[in-house]
């Protein structure tokens, strides 16, 4: 039986603290998903509690899926209530979603402290559930809620569950460490063999990484015979997450040879992860193995050194299978060989011991002990090493700026900026207002260019960030400013470093500006 | 013999994309780390070009430690120069640090494509170091890089390599996966188990974390009989880290139940783990198992419902015993009971369904879709409900505040604010200069308060940061500031939310300085 992958991003990775997805979240990351090929897509418990969630099960009809199917979420019927009656089987059904999850209670505990019902009782509502949904359902899922404590607990009422679910008709039976406590990874595996010798339906794994260990207890799982993996998109889930998908398929398709339906699309991931985040509008992890932008960064001198002799020498994979790419960071760290290389790009014929070069580097170094990161700001590394090298020379000189912001009692504040420059010959002085006063200089100061620039007018100011960095601490302490702009051919970034919060932005802009001007003039 | 743990959160941690240790930073770690119990620390590679690390270890000798050793590293000996004549050799003799620890090569093609000697030479190169190296040490300790890749390609050789290590003397034989390609659990702990059979010098185990399994085989390698685990705090290190040992740590000991150095000081780890963050001042991981303010954050509310009740239905340890602690998040998704939870503990009578209960969950809703996180705010979440519970009136008003940034040509920027307030029946009208705008405020804030409410003298500022939220992008999008004030008691968070970033401060800081008088006079 083929390996399958079921996310479940849209409903257990939404319990993640800091996430909430919306309806058009929703839609937009099923199709992300889709189009990756994913093989099941869980898209939430629907009920009049989550409106969200009930009006993406209507929606979710509308979209042209090539190949994943829509799950839908609920609990088992409540105790001593026919599943004709219960309200969240009726829920289910009503979604018409084509594939039905259901979890119930396989840990003893839960069934006489939680939901507070007999042991009997519990086994009938797994059953009598499946065996309902499945009038509706070709695909019925039951999720064993807390399987492997359960089975530590009491082995043998934990193995009765699963084949109440069998009888009941369930099409795959999801093993689940929902508390993330399976810390060892080889009495998981140890558990799930036996579930296998012992039930004949197909065995799905869904485990939480509490202890830091769900990627290889998922693989672990699948080396045991199960054939479904649950997991989310980076991750997301309640506590320390779920199962994290991104590790999980490249380790399934690269390290264990296993086919999947994504597989053809591995190239696809980097892009995949970096759109859940940019939907949800959180950082994305740089550490992220096989996709953060660090997986293949290289810092260490000896390290650079190595790649650049024989690639696999420090790489345990080619990072184009995952979409990602190598990196070298620019740091004091990594030696004058890296700035040589970035500055052989940008002028082909450059001679590593020209003075230039270590003038560059001293230039660098102490930017960086000021606050900069040239790593995440290639645009403002760009600039400076053009105007050393001779390929840009500035076109416009700052004469001044000043920012007034006014709030009286209650009102809103009003923020207006002035921006001074000299183009040539001519003074250019604008003052505009804006949302906030850096949006208010941004403003005021592309008033002051655009008639000089007219592709000024076509730049995007596309993501702004402020960290707060160094030992001092409080509003004195240095921010950096890291700014993305944009145009119709491509993205830069930048970045500007002071005391003062307005001062680093309005580096940031300045570097974001001039470096339209460098594309466009050089 | 007793499992040790080896830190190089100093040197391999110090290789992570955005993390540099200053000589102050690093004395600092060392400190934490000796009064955790951690039995080695690696302080970095002393040699010309790292005066940080030769510092280091001039400075490090004057600390008066509890228990831990440190330990400097340095790379075997360069082909065919004598031990005696080597340079990085003598470094780490220099150094004076009671454990001295080498790497070398263990896969051949590292040995003939990068550092392009024989493989007998490399022998050489292993042996001569250590023997060199005992003259002047009780321990030594030979990293074997790439040892794993090394034992897949050629395993003879790679055995060789540790072999050499032996015949040195050296007293731990260190397996790295260095590349961290080591995906399958089951391979690597098969490989140690060979190893551990062929070579009864004591063995370490040093794993990267690349394909997201670097805790599971660093405790895998221990149950095949390693004796020395080597990895980082927060797991920093090059590309996706070294294995955590925040999290590796905890599962030793609880979940393998073995005694370590640190065990009776485990309540401590997640000040341990904050304490590093703060000392390099990056974000610390809310996700992370076991300390992460999310760790044990429980959000859906048939968990919360079950937490209430049995906690470890779950929870799969008690969060006390990492110094950890159970959260409600406030949250539409978690309900009522939640916020009846927290205002109960500020109100000890209150009834669940007085209608203020629900006044302030839309207060607290509505607040959210603006962009207030309370689960990090709980200063900004207590002031308004005091407010609405009418146990805290406010004592002063704002009239206005008023900002000036200005700045002439290159000159530096000049920031003033001035704030009214009024205090009963007094108007208070103060005016300060400052380092930024928002340090402006803050001088001119308590300039204006100081008269009225003395303790105001004694409050710090000690953290602010700002975070761009919302799907508008650029700088007119949402920003969201938060800032923790403390004094000699304790710490509070706080928020403030608005499109304008020095509005947002303002609110922060207005929330940040009420919170000291309602602590003071309520």
């Amino acid at each position: 039986m083929k390996l399958e992958i079921y996310d479940t991003t849209l409903r257990d990775g939404n319990q993640a603290p800091g996430i909430n997805f919306t309806l058009s979240d929703k839609l937009q990351t099923t199709r992300l998903l889709d189009s990756f090929g994913v093989d099941y897509i869980e898209g939430g418990w629907p009920n009049a509690s989550n409106p969200t969630d009930l009006e993406y099960f209507r929606r979710v009809k509308t979209l042209k899926l090539q190949h994943a199917q829509i799950a839908a979420f609920a609990s088992t019927r409540r105790p001593n209530v026919k599943a004709e009656d219960d309200m969240f089987l009726a829920d289910l059904v009503a979604s018409e979603a084509p594939v039905k999850t259901i979890f119930g209670k396989s840990w003893d505990l839960h069934v006489t402290e939680v939901i507070k019902t007999t042991l009997e009782e519990n086994l009938a509502m797994i059953e009598t559930s499946v065996e309902y949904l499945k009038r509706y359902s070709d695909k019925v899922f039951y999720d064993a809620e807390h399987f492997f404590d359960g089975y530590l607990a009491n082995p043998e009422y934990a193995m009765q569950t699963l084949l109440a679910a069998k009888r009941g008709g369930a099409d795959c039976i999801v093993l689940c460490d929902t508390n993330g406590g399976m810390a060892l990874t080889w009495e998981l595996e140890e558990i799930v063999r036996k579930v296998a010798e012992t039930c004949d339906t197909p065995l799905g794994i869904h485990v939480h990484n509490d202890s830091g260990t769900a990627v290889i207890n998922s693989l672990a799982a699948v080396r045991a015979g199960a054939v479904q993996v649950q997991g989310t998109m980076n991750g997301y889930g309640e506590r320390c997450g779920n199962a994290n998908l991104v590790t999980i398929i490249p380790n399934l398709v690269q390290k264990m040879k296993h086919d999947l339906t994504c597989a053809p699309n591995l190239t696809g991931l980097r892009t995949l992860s970096l759109g859940i985040d940019q939907i949800l509008n959180v950082p994305s992890d740089i550490r992220a193995p096989y996709v953060g932008k660090g997986a293949f960064a290289h810092k260490g001198g000896s390290h650079i050194d190595g790649v650049m002799k024989v690639s696999h020498s420090f790489e345990h994979i080619d990072p184009k299978l995952v979409g990602n790419e190598r990196i070298y960071i620019t740091s004091d760290q990594a030696g004058g060989a890296l700035v040589v290389e970035k500055l052989s790009k940008m002028k082909p014929d450059i001679d590593k011991r020209d003075p230039i070069v270590s003038e560059i580097l001293a230039v660098v170094k102490e930017m960086e002990t000021q606050g900069y990161h040239f790593e995440t700001a290639e645009g403002t590394f760009e600039l400076l090493a053009s105007r050393k090298l001779g390929i840009f020379a500035d076109r416009f000189t700052v004469l001044g700026y000043r920012v007034i912001e006014d709030k009286q009692s209650n009102g809103l504040p009003v923020s207006e900026a002035s921006v001074k420059i000299r183009v040539g010959s001519d003074i250019s002085h604008h003052v505009a207002e804006g949302d906030g006063p850096v949006n208010a200089l941004d403003a005021a100061l592309r008033k002051a260019l655009v008639p000089y620039f007219e592709f000024m007018a076509g730049v995007r100011l596309d993501d702004f960030k402020v960290r707060v960095l160094g030992n001092k601490v409080g509003t004195d302490a240095t921010v950096r400013v890291w700014a993305t702009f944009g145009d119709d051919e491509g993205q830069w970034n930048v970045a500007g470093v002071s005391t003062n919060i307005i001062e680093a932005s309005w580096l940031a802009l300045l570097d974001g500006l001039n470096y339209k001007i460098m594309k466009e003039m050089r």
